[in-house]
């Protein structure tokens, strides 16, 4: 990046060592934190390419291991197809080659400055004409295959840490190819269980919808898509499960012969998702002293802050020491910092979203015992030393509850119905997300979506509970469609 | 890559799906057992770009854990730095820009295709700018981050899978900063001892050497670098521990100011290895049968393999799933395919080199036991059922030592002192490792290099046990320099 590009990257510098947003300046609140809180270092010179640091990265690490579980006790293996996508892979996808020539990152090489390819802004490129080599009967199929990369795009909107970059890291896809429509149809009914399991783990709520076909990708049968919600009433766009039907397997020549040789082309499906996740639930969780960390992801799930009185400092470490041996299943750290008061300990560890704090001091001992302290609503207990283990597998499986259920009343508060466009503008404007029966033609969709500046259809839901009118042509419908401004 | 490119590109392809080559003919079965043994596939149509396979993969991600493992339990933190190495970051270290202008691969963008950076050959120039931003007082430091990443260079030399490639993959690299110069001394001396740790996981020997000072990196005090053999004689770069000394924080200005008041340099430590460390543990290990995968990282411990005869099916299908279940700490997987005869099975996994074989039939099924075989020696034993868990622990601990013991003694048995130039030819050309008395001086060691055709210098043992004389100026020297041919 030369010195003009870097002049139009918005560097965000923090003006002191403090949290001074609060919540409700998300914005400024998200990217405080994203540094007090040592996740990303946003002031690498290339736009939209943040440092990982080490505690963003361990929490990011953590739900990579759950997602590595989840998929892998699916059967689903893990693999990795390069970074660069050669010309001639492009080339067998004409118009997704034609999309990326300006959207994406060529590279050149050797001392004729040659375009050797593009780096990897989506998997398929690099991984179906691999398909293609690998398939050839039935016996072949089926692929279920996953990988965790990082993509590039070089995207001209204003980038955001983790949720809008063009180095998408830590991100999952799945790509799998399957004989029949049947298979491929019970594989995407799979993902959807899997990464409600993920969400979950994440104490993340999100609405999921079917999309409408005409958002799919090109030639693709369905995809139901997961938003998540920010605290003020935007929806993220959080992962989607694609059911490709046979388009790529004919563009990329995944075929394969049947029983009475002729030739069939594979049926796939395809998912992916990654660093949004968190950033997902950055904005989901925390408050004005800082992040909350769900338990089941957190990197350090108790903090041991020792309270040291003159001339009791040595009794308080060593009993300190003693409990963070015994709880070290729970990563406990035990902060021995000496030229850090108590006060300033409690207050960093709150910005980091520890999920529990632990006070040991002299007295404490003296009552065998120590102050525990919840992140979530702070409230503080006296917990005996033969209880310890116990209580604080409890709490921590009381904070993650607490927090998905939180989670879950704010995301059931923001969606709401509406019965007219007006209502559909008023929701919105008001920090909710609308929800409107529509018969899921697309002249409608495009009538309700043009409602108001920013405002986007997300597809509709899939429960169809009720029945109702479609709010433009009034035919009967029992499909509702999701509205909202995009984050 | 264009189709010219694409002709000049080596690429394997097996002429059947049987391990044909004996290890006689290193080349040949190394790259047939890449495809055959599902490690990775080189046949992506970028040179020097394999796709990692699921159990190769698996494999590299078992390595990976292991070195986590050490680095983060000496308190070595894992971060991550972006692909795209600015222009601005790359022209703060004009040698190595001038030398990656052609060895690197560029990128570029936008409408304009302009050139954005370069993509990571090495972490330096991503890292050290950033460390700059960081260190601002003796608090800041030290900095003790490692990543595990790939890197780039376009490469010219024809490439071999894990060992010489374009992709550099699963490549673990650590970057620290200090105060002093003895603070730096003290970590370059740990990760010796960390990477003394992760060899014998691998049960991987190696040499480790003094590189000469000119061989260093520029302005760097010192270095120690690791080499593994191979079973004909050559020697393989596997790993390198620097001591840069205050070179690169002046160049990349990263300095502090000291308590009085003084600005100070930080000392650093770099060390960087990767994928080749499977490629090197593959080439010592394995047999005309195929690979031998080391139990700590092996995927697979042992595979059980149901020895179906009519009407029994049923009774030894039932008890292999027991013995699978009960035997789960050690990774066993049970093949249950029905298309293959479990001949057919035994030659695939002992292609994949799982260290044990379960074989259960109906006979040993009366007797209460199976019979477990060794794919290092071939050995079958009968197993009580009742013993199970202890003789396959101790099995797999065996075959660990054992691996490690043979691969040394080989080790062992390919150095050879010399103490003529005219024997220093004769050892390499039949396949040895030549070892020579040195003064340290240049001069000298050009003239032993310069030997024979394709022999490398790769620097001083670190042991100095005798005294002898350097055999070029006969000057009195304890230093001996290691002489062989590169793989």
């Amino acid at each position: 990046m030369n010195k003009k590009n870097q002049d139009k990257k918005e560097i965000f510098e923090l003006k002191s060592n403090q949290l001074t947003a609060s919540k409700k300046d998300l914005s400024e609140w998200y990217n405080q934190l994203m540094l007090l809180a040592d996740i990303v270092d946003d002031r690498y010179a290339v736009k939209g390419m943040a440092v990982w640091k080490p505690y963003g990265y361990k929490i990011m690490q953590n739900i990579k291991r759950r997602w590595d579980e989840l998929f892998q006790n699916a059967g689903i293996q893990e693999v990795y197809f390069p970074l660069i996508v050669p010309i001639e892979y492009c080339e067998q996808n004409p118009s997704w080659w034609q999309g990326f020539k300006s959207e994406g990152f060529k590279v050149i090489a050797g001392t004729d400055n040659k375009i050797q390819g593009i780096i990897r802004p989506t998997g398929e490129p690099a991984i179906y004409p691999m398909y293609s080599m690998w398939v050839r009967s039935k016996n072949d199929l089926p692929i279920r295959f996953y990988e965790t990369v990082n993509s590039y795009r070089y995207e001209t909107k204003s980038t955001r840490p983790l949720i809008r970059t063009r180095e998408i890291s830590v991100w999952h896809e799945i790509h799998t190819a399957h004989a029949t429509r049947e298979e491929a149809e019970e594989e995407f009914q799979l993902h959807i269980k899997l990464w409600d399991e993920l969400w979950k783990d994440l104490a993340l709520p999100s609405f999921k919808v079917v999309k409408p076909i005409w958002e799919c990708f090109p030639g693709a049968i369905g995809a139901v898509e997961y938003y998540s919600t920010t605290p003020n009433g935007r929806v993220m766009e959080n992962g989607s499960v694609n059911n490709l039907g046979q388009a790529y397997a004919k563009k990329f020549n995944i075929k394969f012969k049947d029983e009475k040789g002729k030739e069939q082309y594979a049926w796939q499906i395809c998912t992916g998702n990654g660093a949004r996740l968190l950033g997902g639930l950055i904005l989901i969780h925390g408050d004005d002293k800082g992040l909350i960390i769900p338990p089941r992801i957190a990197p350090i799930k108790a903090v041991i802050v020792p309270i040291l009185f003159k001339g009791k400092e040595k009794i308080v470490l060593e009993k300190a020491k003693e409990l963070s041996k015994e709880l070290k299943e729970f990563d406990v750290y035990l902060d021995e910092r000496k030229e850090k008061t108590a006060g300033e300990k409690f207050y960093e560890w709150e910005i980091k979203g520890v999920p529990l704090r632990i006070e040991i001091g002299p007295k404490d001992i003296e009552k065998d015992s120590f102050v525990l302290v919840r992140r979530d609503t702070g409230k503080k207990e006296i917990i005996s030393n033969k209880d310890a283990k116990k209580k604080i597998k409890e709490t921590l499986e009381d904070i993650q509850d607490s927090l998905l259920k939180k989670a879950t009343e704010m995301l059931n508060s923001q969606i709401k119905d509406a019965k007219t466009l007006e209502e559909v503008k008023s929701n919105v404007k008001s920090g909710k997300i609308s929800r409107v029966f529509w018969c899921k033609e697309g002249e409608c969709y495009d009538k309700i979506s043009e409602t108001a500046e920013g405002l986007e259809g997300f597809g509709s839901d899939l429960e169809k509970k009720e029945e109702g009118h479609c709010i433009i042509c009034n035919k009967k419908t029992k499909t509702k469609l999701y509205l909202a401004k995009s984050y």
